[in-house]
């Protein structure tokens, strides 16, 4: 087993509409782009700590569909550096100069090799909602970062469709970036952390 | 026509939990308790503001099926002294010692009568989801007041089942109470304004 160092995060981090959804039921975010600039958000700072990507199949069909989309809004159709683990029951095609490693089956499996992966640095889960869930139903999930986009999409894709009562989150910090984000920082109990 | 104030505001001011539910399915209100105190929140200067109250047939239902908890949680069974407008296609029963109108069809229909026992006061509009959404289709939502709870549902009842893209909402202010609980402010543009 890798040796974990206390400094080491697993991260969901993301940003949703004040109802609740990353992405439209089709997976679009274009309701997004208006709200904010990736540049002028904590992304740059975030980005620099981490070192290792889990994502599931349809960010990753997203992020293959929409290339043109994607390097107009940060500069490359396959934005990411750190090797990213895809989660998928599917087959689905690698991504020319990417560090892509499929995955299938519990995220406990990938936990290690993740971390083995990312050194001192942090884990990023890009999402969806579904697989934030199966880190946090595996203990495994530090903390939840969240964009609030000053948008409401009725539908769609949740953000986290798990029910976090008890312990409920912690609520680290806030911060407004103008009139269409705010941002928002939780820590995540973990059941480990809850039994002992 | 009653001549409205521009000071007098409709606002659905309302807690939601972190992704978009302000009760569970069966209308529970429990997940909140928890997170912080009415006394402590901006809930005693916004109530000191509101000369009118809207409420959807759901939310009436839950104070009269809960009357114990409200009381305990409020100090009354029934916790408001403003006039309130209960919009139901259902007959339901009246509240002992409460001002109740029960009100059917088009939100439009009421808002003269809101305002006008309203005085220079505002309309709040406790829930649900829905019902704030047909003032928001009527383009009479002004205010979007919601302190979102450090706690996840997975399902329940949605904040605001709308689409609201384009103009989006405008986050106005942010105010963190505490790890449980942070309040968003919105002022909505509504389709008149858009049209002008």
């Amino acid at each position: 087993m890798v040796e974990v160092n206390a400094t080491m995060k697993v991260q969901y981090y993301t940003a949703s509409t004040l109802d609740g959804f990353i992405a439209t039921e089709d997976d679009s975010l274009e309701w997004l782009f208006p709200l904010g600039n990736l540049e002028d958000s904590s992304y740059p700072d975030f980005i620099a700590e981490v070192g290792a990507i889990a994502m599931g199949s349809s960010t990753y069909d997203w992020i293959l569909r929409n290339s043109y989309t994607v390097a107009a809004e940060t500069g490359s159709p396959w934005p990411y550096t750190p090797p990213t683990w895809v989660f998928s029951s599917r087959d689905l095609p690698a991504f020319d100069g990417a560090d892509i490693r499929f995955a299938r089956g519990d995220v406990t499996g990938f936990i290690d090799d993740m971390h083995a992966a990312a050194r001192s640095k942090n884990i990023w889960i890009v999402g969806g909602g579904n697989l934030a869930g199966q880190f946090y139903d595996a203990g495994l999930l530090d903390e939840l970062i969240v964009q609030v986009g000053s948008a409401t999409l009725g539908t769609g894709k949740p953000l986290f469709p798990r029910r976090v009562l008890s312990p409920t989150l912690r609520l680290e910090s806030v911060h407004q970036m103008g009139p269409g984000m705010v941002e928002l920082r939780y820590t995540v109990t973990n059941p480990a952390d809850r039994d002992s």
